[in-house]
Protein backbone atom coordinates (compact mmCIF):
# COMPACT_ATOMS: atom_id res chain seq x y z
CA UNK A 1 0.00 0.00 0.00
CA UNK A 2 1.10 3.33 -0.53
CA UNK A 3 2.76 5.83 1.92
CA UNK A 4 -0.55 8.23 2.14
CA UNK A 5 -4.27 6.96 2.42
CA UNK A 6 -5.80 7.28 -0.85
CA UNK A 7 -9.25 7.12 -1.59
CA UNK A 8 -9.12 4.24 -3.96
CA UNK A 9 -7.02 0.68 -4.27
CA UNK A 10 -6.17 1.04 -7.62
CA UNK A 11 -2.15 0.65 -8.36
CA UNK A 12 0.78 2.91 -9.12
CA UNK A 13 0.08 5.92 -11.09
CA UNK A 14 -3.73 4.92 -11.34
CA UNK A 15 -4.55 5.60 -7.77
CA UNK A 16 -2.90 8.29 -7.33
CA UNK A 17 -4.61 10.66 -10.05
CA UNK A 18 -8.05 9.35 -8.96
CA UNK A 19 -6.65 10.36 -5.49
CA UNK A 20 -6.15 13.55 -6.74
CA UNK A 21 -8.22 14.88 -9.40
CA UNK A 22 -6.96 18.73 -9.77
CA UNK A 23 -3.36 18.09 -10.24
CA UNK A 24 -4.35 14.79 -12.21
CA UNK A 25 -6.15 16.93 -14.89
CA UNK A 26 -2.76 19.15 -16.01
CA UNK A 27 -0.98 15.93 -15.91
CA UNK A 28 -3.21 13.86 -18.01
CA UNK A 29 -3.76 16.50 -20.58
CA UNK A 30 0.13 16.95 -20.81
CA UNK A 31 0.80 13.19 -21.14
CA UNK A 32 -1.97 13.05 -23.83
CA UNK A 33 -0.87 16.35 -26.21
CA UNK A 34 2.80 14.76 -26.06
CA UNK A 35 2.34 10.92 -26.65
CA UNK A 36 -0.80 11.08 -28.10
CA UNK A 37 -0.73 14.32 -29.79
CA UNK A 38 0.15 15.20 -33.30
CA UNK A 39 3.53 14.56 -33.81
CA UNK A 40 6.19 13.10 -36.38
CA UNK A 41 7.54 10.75 -33.90
CA UNK A 42 5.24 7.57 -33.83
CA UNK A 43 3.07 6.35 -30.70
CA UNK A 44 5.77 4.07 -30.29
CA UNK A 45 8.39 5.78 -30.65
CA UNK A 46 6.70 8.28 -27.83
CA UNK A 47 6.31 5.12 -25.47
CA UNK A 48 10.12 4.42 -26.35
CA UNK A 49 11.07 7.02 -24.69
CA UNK A 50 8.78 7.02 -21.86
CA UNK A 51 9.62 3.24 -21.34
CA UNK A 52 13.48 3.66 -21.27
CA UNK A 53 13.10 6.72 -18.91
CA UNK A 54 11.27 5.09 -16.45
CA UNK A 55 13.58 2.09 -17.15
CA UNK A 56 16.60 3.76 -16.28
CA UNK A 57 14.78 5.49 -12.69
CA UNK A 58 14.22 1.67 -11.85
CA UNK A 59 10.50 2.39 -11.89
CA UNK A 60 9.00 -0.80 -12.46
CA UNK A 61 5.39 0.34 -12.36
CA UNK A 62 6.14 2.72 -15.18
CA UNK A 63 8.72 0.44 -17.12
CA UNK A 64 6.38 -2.46 -16.97
CA UNK A 65 3.32 -0.41 -18.07
CA UNK A 66 5.11 1.42 -21.03
CA UNK A 67 6.87 -1.52 -22.00
CA UNK A 68 3.60 -3.48 -22.69
CA UNK A 69 2.52 -0.16 -24.50
CA UNK A 70 5.41 -0.57 -26.53
CA UNK A 71 4.85 -3.80 -27.78
CA UNK A 72 0.62 -3.34 -28.13
CA UNK A 73 1.69 -0.86 -30.61
CA UNK A 74 3.80 -3.21 -32.61
CA UNK A 75 7.45 -3.29 -30.52
CA UNK A 76 8.94 -6.58 -29.15
CA UNK A 77 10.64 -7.58 -25.98
CA UNK A 78 13.79 -8.01 -28.37
CA UNK A 79 13.40 -4.00 -29.32
CA UNK A 80 13.55 -3.20 -25.58
CA UNK A 81 16.05 -5.12 -24.42
CA UNK A 82 18.27 -3.30 -26.56
CA UNK A 83 17.00 -0.21 -26.22
CA UNK A 84 17.60 -0.94 -22.42
CA UNK A 85 21.25 -2.40 -22.77
CA UNK A 86 22.59 -1.68 -25.62
CA UNK A 87 21.17 1.15 -27.34
CA UNK A 88 23.60 1.82 -30.38
CA UNK A 89 22.53 -1.19 -31.67
CA UNK A 90 18.73 -1.36 -31.03
CA UNK A 91 16.55 -2.13 -34.03
CA UNK A 92 15.38 1.74 -34.49
CA UNK A 93 16.21 4.21 -36.59
CA UNK A 94 19.53 6.30 -36.21
CA UNK A 95 17.56 8.96 -35.86
CA UNK A 96 15.45 7.14 -32.55
CA UNK A 97 18.85 6.18 -31.12
CA UNK A 98 20.03 9.73 -31.75
CA UNK A 99 17.30 10.82 -29.53
CA UNK A 100 16.99 7.75 -27.03
CA UNK A 101 20.36 9.14 -26.36
CA UNK A 102 19.44 12.45 -25.71
CA UNK A 103 16.47 10.91 -23.22
CA UNK A 104 18.75 8.83 -21.24
CA UNK A 105 20.80 12.03 -20.69
CA UNK A 106 18.19 13.75 -19.47
CA UNK A 107 16.83 11.10 -17.24
CA UNK A 108 19.72 11.21 -15.60
CA UNK A 109 20.39 15.61 -15.56
CA UNK A 110 19.33 17.53 -17.71
CA UNK A 111 22.81 19.38 -18.05
CA UNK A 112 24.66 16.02 -19.34
CA UNK A 113 23.23 16.72 -23.03
CA UNK A 114 25.49 17.91 -24.83
CA UNK A 115 25.92 20.14 -28.18
CA UNK A 116 27.34 16.74 -29.74
CA UNK A 117 24.08 14.92 -28.76
CA UNK A 118 21.54 17.58 -30.57
CA UNK A 119 24.14 17.79 -33.63
CA UNK A 120 24.01 13.99 -33.62
CA UNK A 121 19.97 13.79 -33.69
CA UNK A 122 20.11 16.85 -36.21
CA UNK A 123 22.27 14.72 -38.94
CA UNK A 124 20.10 12.36 -38.19
CA UNK A 125 17.16 14.05 -39.35
CA UNK A 126 15.64 15.31 -35.99
CA UNK A 127 13.61 18.38 -36.47
CA UNK A 128 13.61 20.75 -33.20
CA UNK A 129 10.25 19.89 -32.16
CA UNK A 130 11.45 16.27 -32.14
CA UNK A 131 14.04 17.49 -29.96
CA UNK A 132 11.91 19.25 -27.76
CA UNK A 133 9.10 16.63 -27.39
CA UNK A 134 12.29 13.90 -26.59
CA UNK A 135 13.33 16.81 -23.99
CA UNK A 136 10.17 16.92 -22.10
CA UNK A 137 8.60 13.57 -22.55
CA UNK A 138 11.86 12.19 -20.84
CA UNK A 139 11.18 15.07 -17.86
CA UNK A 140 7.57 14.64 -17.87
CA UNK A 141 8.45 10.75 -17.17
CA UNK A 142 11.13 12.06 -14.29
CA UNK A 143 7.69 13.33 -12.99
CA UNK A 144 5.99 10.33 -13.42
CA UNK A 145 8.77 7.75 -11.80
CA UNK A 146 9.03 10.18 -8.86
CA UNK A 147 5.90 10.31 -8.15
CA UNK A 148 5.02 6.82 -8.32
CA UNK A 149 7.92 5.63 -6.38
CA UNK A 150 8.42 8.78 -3.97
CA UNK A 151 4.91 7.60 -2.64
CA UNK A 152 5.21 4.06 -2.46
CA UNK A 153 2.27 2.74 -4.54
CA UNK A 154 1.61 -0.64 -5.06
CA UNK A 155 2.92 -2.66 -8.06
CA UNK A 156 1.21 -5.44 -9.35
CA UNK A 157 3.52 -8.89 -10.26
CA UNK A 158 0.95 -10.35 -12.75
CA UNK A 159 1.69 -8.97 -16.62
CA UNK A 160 -1.71 -9.36 -17.28
CA UNK A 161 -2.25 -6.46 -15.37
CA UNK A 162 0.10 -4.57 -17.45
CA UNK A 163 -1.41 -5.65 -20.97
CA UNK A 164 -4.76 -4.43 -19.77
CA UNK A 165 -3.57 -0.77 -18.88
CA UNK A 166 -1.37 -1.18 -22.31
CA UNK A 167 -4.92 -1.62 -24.18
CA UNK A 168 -6.48 1.02 -22.08
CA UNK A 169 -3.19 3.52 -23.41
CA UNK A 170 -3.57 2.46 -26.73
CA UNK A 171 -6.93 2.54 -27.17
CA UNK A 172 -8.39 5.51 -25.40
CA UNK A 173 -5.06 7.39 -24.34
CA UNK A 174 -4.17 9.56 -21.33
CA UNK A 175 -7.33 11.01 -20.68
CA UNK A 176 -9.26 10.37 -17.27
CA UNK A 177 -12.27 7.72 -18.48
CA UNK A 178 -15.70 9.93 -18.03
CA UNK A 179 -16.76 7.36 -15.54
CA UNK A 180 -13.68 7.52 -13.71
CA UNK A 181 -10.58 5.47 -13.64
CA UNK A 182 -12.13 3.23 -10.41
CA UNK A 183 -15.50 2.10 -12.80
CA UNK A 184 -12.83 0.74 -15.81
CA UNK A 185 -10.43 -1.18 -13.79
CA UNK A 186 -10.23 -3.42 -11.38
CA UNK A 187 -9.08 -1.99 -8.28
CA UNK A 188 -6.25 -3.87 -6.33
CA UNK A 189 -5.98 -4.43 -2.76
CA UNK B 1 21.15 30.57 -26.72
CA UNK B 2 18.86 26.73 -26.40
CA UNK B 3 19.76 23.82 -28.50
CA UNK B 4 16.42 24.50 -30.71
CA UNK B 5 15.38 27.28 -32.19
CA UNK B 6 12.24 28.95 -30.29
CA UNK B 7 10.48 32.10 -31.21
CA UNK B 8 11.48 34.16 -28.84
CA UNK B 9 14.78 35.59 -26.27
CA UNK B 10 13.62 34.83 -23.34
CA UNK B 11 15.53 32.86 -20.75
CA UNK B 12 15.62 29.65 -19.14
CA UNK B 13 12.12 28.02 -18.41
CA UNK B 14 10.08 31.47 -19.68
CA UNK B 15 11.51 30.97 -23.50
CA UNK B 16 10.13 27.16 -23.01
CA UNK B 17 6.74 28.16 -22.18
CA UNK B 18 6.22 30.88 -24.39
CA UNK B 19 7.66 29.03 -27.38
CA UNK B 20 5.08 25.62 -26.72
CA UNK B 21 1.95 26.94 -25.29
CA UNK B 22 0.43 23.91 -25.59
CA UNK B 23 2.23 21.81 -23.70
CA UNK B 24 3.30 25.11 -21.64
CA UNK B 25 -0.48 25.43 -19.90
CA UNK B 26 -1.05 22.39 -18.18
CA UNK B 27 2.57 22.68 -16.57
CA UNK B 28 1.41 26.32 -15.42
CA UNK B 29 -1.75 25.01 -13.94
CA UNK B 30 0.10 22.15 -12.06
CA UNK B 31 2.35 24.37 -10.94
CA UNK B 32 -0.16 27.08 -9.57
CA UNK B 33 -1.99 24.43 -7.97
CA UNK B 34 0.60 23.02 -5.94
CA UNK B 35 3.05 26.09 -5.26
CA UNK B 36 -0.09 28.85 -5.10
CA UNK B 37 -3.10 27.06 -4.21
CA UNK B 38 -4.67 26.34 -0.58
CA UNK B 39 -2.26 24.44 1.46
CA UNK B 40 -1.44 24.19 5.19
CA UNK B 41 2.24 24.38 3.39
CA UNK B 42 3.09 27.97 3.05
CA UNK B 43 4.06 29.49 0.13
CA UNK B 44 7.83 29.77 1.15
CA UNK B 45 7.87 26.26 2.48
CA UNK B 46 6.60 25.12 -0.81
CA UNK B 47 9.53 27.40 -2.79
CA UNK B 48 11.88 25.77 -0.37
CA UNK B 49 11.26 22.51 -1.75
CA UNK B 50 11.30 23.70 -5.80
CA UNK B 51 14.37 25.16 -4.94
CA UNK B 52 16.07 22.17 -2.89
CA UNK B 53 15.41 20.13 -5.87
CA UNK B 54 16.37 22.29 -8.46
CA UNK B 55 20.01 22.55 -6.44
CA UNK B 56 20.25 18.63 -6.36
CA UNK B 57 19.60 18.80 -10.15
CA UNK B 58 22.43 21.43 -10.75
CA UNK B 59 20.09 23.31 -12.69
CA UNK B 60 21.00 26.82 -11.93
CA UNK B 61 18.59 28.73 -13.93
CA UNK B 62 15.62 27.05 -11.67
CA UNK B 63 17.93 27.24 -8.52
CA UNK B 64 18.66 30.90 -8.95
CA UNK B 65 14.89 31.86 -9.75
CA UNK B 66 13.27 30.07 -6.70
CA UNK B 67 15.91 31.06 -4.41
CA UNK B 68 15.07 34.29 -5.24
CA UNK B 69 11.61 33.95 -4.80
CA UNK B 70 12.10 32.14 -0.99
CA UNK B 71 14.07 35.31 -0.27
CA UNK B 72 11.09 37.67 -1.46
CA UNK B 73 8.47 35.27 0.35
CA UNK B 74 10.45 36.28 3.68
CA UNK B 75 13.63 33.69 3.70
CA UNK B 76 17.13 34.48 3.80
CA UNK B 77 20.47 33.64 1.86
CA UNK B 78 21.59 32.14 5.47
CA UNK B 79 18.15 29.71 5.23
CA UNK B 80 18.90 28.26 1.85
CA UNK B 81 22.49 27.99 2.86
CA UNK B 82 21.52 25.55 5.53
CA UNK B 83 19.10 23.92 3.50
CA UNK B 84 21.30 23.44 0.72
CA UNK B 85 23.96 21.90 3.06
CA UNK B 86 23.39 21.03 6.56
CA UNK B 87 19.51 20.43 6.37
CA UNK B 88 19.43 19.12 9.60
CA UNK B 89 20.64 22.42 10.94
CA UNK B 90 18.25 24.25 8.96
CA UNK B 91 16.11 27.47 10.45
CA UNK B 92 12.74 25.85 9.62
CA UNK B 93 9.64 23.48 11.59
CA UNK B 94 10.98 19.76 12.18
CA UNK B 95 7.97 18.50 9.69
CA UNK B 96 10.06 21.06 6.97
CA UNK B 97 13.48 19.06 7.72
CA UNK B 98 11.70 16.22 7.31
CA UNK B 99 9.56 17.06 4.15
CA UNK B 100 12.79 18.62 2.67
CA UNK B 101 14.39 15.06 3.45
CA UNK B 102 11.65 13.60 1.58
CA UNK B 103 11.91 16.14 -1.26
CA UNK B 104 15.85 15.68 -1.65
CA UNK B 105 15.41 11.56 -1.84
CA UNK B 106 12.77 12.13 -4.71
CA UNK B 107 15.29 14.19 -6.39
CA UNK B 108 17.83 11.30 -6.46
CA UNK B 109 15.44 8.93 -6.99
CA UNK B 110 11.83 7.82 -5.96
CA UNK B 111 12.33 4.60 -4.71
CA UNK B 112 14.70 6.65 -2.00
CA UNK B 113 11.89 7.43 -0.50
CA UNK B 114 11.79 4.47 2.58
CA UNK B 115 8.83 4.29 5.52
CA UNK B 116 11.42 5.78 7.92
CA UNK B 117 10.87 9.35 6.15
CA UNK B 118 7.72 9.03 6.44
CA UNK B 119 7.11 7.83 9.86
CA UNK B 120 9.55 10.62 10.28
CA UNK B 121 7.35 13.19 8.57
CA UNK B 122 4.02 12.46 10.08
CA UNK B 123 5.54 11.99 13.69
CA UNK B 124 6.35 15.44 13.45
CA UNK B 125 3.05 16.44 12.34
CA UNK B 126 2.70 16.49 8.39
CA UNK B 127 -0.47 15.84 6.87
CA UNK B 128 -0.90 13.29 3.88
CA UNK B 129 -2.06 16.33 1.93
CA UNK B 130 1.61 17.73 2.81
CA UNK B 131 3.45 14.62 1.75
CA UNK B 132 1.68 13.98 -0.88
CA UNK B 133 2.24 17.42 -2.35
CA UNK B 134 6.10 17.58 -0.76
CA UNK B 135 6.92 14.33 -3.31
CA UNK B 136 4.86 16.10 -6.29
CA UNK B 137 6.66 19.36 -6.13
CA UNK B 138 9.80 17.44 -6.08
CA UNK B 139 8.88 15.24 -9.06
CA UNK B 140 7.86 18.89 -10.76
CA UNK B 141 10.72 20.76 -10.48
CA UNK B 142 12.57 17.19 -11.41
CA UNK B 143 10.63 17.99 -14.97
CA UNK B 144 11.41 21.58 -14.94
CA UNK B 145 15.34 21.09 -14.18
CA UNK B 146 15.54 18.73 -16.96
CA UNK B 147 13.29 20.42 -19.55
CA UNK B 148 15.73 23.59 -18.69
CA UNK B 149 19.06 22.15 -18.75
CA UNK B 150 18.15 19.39 -21.13
CA UNK B 151 17.55 21.56 -23.99
CA UNK B 152 20.46 23.99 -23.31
CA UNK B 153 18.27 27.05 -22.35
CA UNK B 154 20.28 30.91 -21.87
CA UNK B 155 20.40 31.59 -18.23
CA UNK B 156 21.12 35.61 -17.31
CA UNK B 157 24.21 36.01 -14.85
CA UNK B 158 22.70 39.34 -13.25
CA UNK B 159 21.02 38.84 -10.00
CA UNK B 160 18.25 41.27 -10.63
CA UNK B 161 16.53 39.18 -13.72
CA UNK B 162 15.88 36.55 -10.94
CA UNK B 163 14.42 39.19 -8.70
CA UNK B 164 12.56 40.55 -10.98
CA UNK B 165 10.98 36.95 -11.98
CA UNK B 166 10.61 35.96 -8.14
CA UNK B 167 8.60 39.42 -7.73
CA UNK B 168 6.26 38.50 -10.37
CA UNK B 169 5.94 34.66 -8.88
CA UNK B 170 5.21 36.29 -5.84
CA UNK B 171 2.61 38.82 -7.36
CA UNK B 172 1.31 37.23 -10.18
CA UNK B 173 2.06 33.35 -9.94
CA UNK B 174 2.55 31.02 -12.37
CA UNK B 175 -0.16 31.71 -14.61
CA UNK B 176 0.64 32.88 -17.77
CA UNK B 177 0.48 36.88 -18.26
CA UNK B 178 -2.49 37.26 -20.43
CA UNK B 179 0.06 39.74 -22.75
CA UNK B 180 2.24 36.80 -23.34
CA UNK B 181 5.66 36.87 -21.25
CA UNK B 182 7.00 38.49 -24.04
CA UNK B 183 5.19 41.96 -23.20
CA UNK B 184 5.99 41.65 -19.64
CA UNK B 185 9.74 41.20 -19.50
CA UNK B 186 12.61 42.37 -21.16
CA UNK B 187 14.39 39.33 -23.77
CA UNK B 188 17.58 38.41 -23.70
CA UNK B 189 20.18 37.60 -26.41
Amino acid sequence: MAYIELNNALPGITGLLENRTDTAAPIRELTQILLRGESTLTELERELIATLVSYGNECRFCTSAHAATVIALGGSEEMLDKVFQDLDHAPVSEKMRALLTIAAKVQRLGKEVKDSDIDRAKAAGATDTEIHDTVLIAALFCLYNRYVDGLGTYRPEDPAYYQRLASRLVTIGYGRPKEGVRNGEEAFK
